[in-house]
C-alpha cells in the first residue's frame, strides 16, 4: 500500500503558497487507513512500548488504533482548558502568538515507555512541546512517529537536536 | 472487562452541580480501550458497514480504531473551519447560542452504510447534526454508537425519534 498516494493535496490552504496535506482521504481509505496504522506500530513492536500518546486534534485520530495495534492504553494531549482532571502543560511558540498544550497528571509517570504520535510534522513546535509535558510528568518518550513529513520545515531535526527518535510514512518536499 | 468501573467521575466539571465522566482513565487501560472498541463494533459486525464516521474531539479518538475493527475507512466530523477540502454543514443550538459540525463533501455518498461513533450521548444535539449532515451527503446512518450515555438528558430519546439506531456501553444515571 503506497500511504503516500492517499494523501490529497490542497493549493493555497489555508492560504495562499500552502500546500495542505490532506489525510482524510488516506482515513477513508479502508485498506490505506489500516496499513498507516500497522506502519506507525511496526518500529515499536519489540520496543517495550507501555503508553501511546496523541495530539488534540488529529492527532487524536490514529493515537487509539496505534495503541491497540501495539496492546497498550491511549493517553491524549489537549488544548488548554480541555481536559477534566488536574492538568500539567507547555507553551510554545507559533508563527505569531503562543499555544499551549496540557496533559493530566495521571497520564504517564516513572519512565513509563511513551511513543508519541500525530499526523503531520512541520515545524516540529506541537510535538516538541507534547514531548516536553510527557517528560514533565516522568515519562519517557521512546519516539515521534508521523504519517507526514515535511522535512523542509525542520521538525525532524529540531525534534532530534533534543535527543528525541523521529518516524514518518511519508515525506513531502518542497513545503 | 468492566468498561464503566473504568470511566471516572469528575464532580463539579466544568461547572458546579455537573458530574463529569472522564474516559481517559478507560483509555489509558490498555485492555479496557481493546474492549470498548470491540464492543462499539460487535453489533455492527454484520451490518455491512462501509464508513465510521467519528466527531471531533473525542469521537476521533474511537472512529479510526472502529472502524479498523469494522475493516472499513473513517471519515471525520468536524467544527467549522477545519477542514480544508469542500464542505457541507449543519448548525445545531447549544444551551446557548449554536455550534456547526461540518463534513467533505467527498466524505460519503449514495446510500453508503454509515456507523456514526462518539464517545458520551447527553442532549444528542451534536450526534443528531452529525447524522443531519451524513443524510445531506446521501449517506445512510445505520446507528450512533457511544461509550457512554447519560440518559437523563434524552438524547438516545432524540435520536430515535428521528429514526436512528442508538446503542451505549454504559449509562450513568442521575446527571
Amino acid at each position: 500500500m503506497d500511504i503516500k498516494s492517499l494523501i490529497r493535496t490542497i493549493p493555497d490552504y489555508p492560504k495562499p503558497g500552502i500546500m495542505f496535506r490532506d489525510i482524510t482521504t488516506l482515513l477513508s481509505d479502508a485498506d490505506g487507513a489500516r496499513d498507516a496504522v500497522r506502519a506507525l506500530a511496526d518500529p515499536f513492536r519489540d520496543q517495550k512500548i507501555e503508553k501511546v500518546a496523541g495530539v488534540e486534534a488529529r492527532g487524536f485520530i490514529f493515537g487509539l488504533a496505534v495503541a491497540i495495534e501495539l496492546g497498550v492504553g491511549f493517553v491524549p494531549i489537549r488544548k488548554p482548558g480541555k481536559l477534566p482532571f488536574d492538568v500539567i502543560g507547555e507553551d510554545y511558540a507559533l508563527e505569531y502568538g503562543t499555544d499551549r498544550v496540557e496533559m493530566h497528571l495521571d497520564a504517564t509517570s516513572h519512565g513509563e515507555r511513551v511513543l508519541l504520535v500525530d499526523d503531520l510534522i512541520a515545524t516540529g513546535g506541537t510535538a516538541l512541546a507534547a514531548a516536553n509535558v510527557i517528560d514533565k510528568l516522568g515519562g519517557n518518550v521512546i519516539a515521534c512517529a508521523f504519517v507526514v513529513e515535511l522535512p523542509d520545515l525542520g521538525g525532524r531535526k529540531r525534534l532530534e537536536s533534543t535527543g528525541h527518535r523521529v518516524v514518518s510514512l511519508c515525506e513531502f518536499e518542497g513545503d
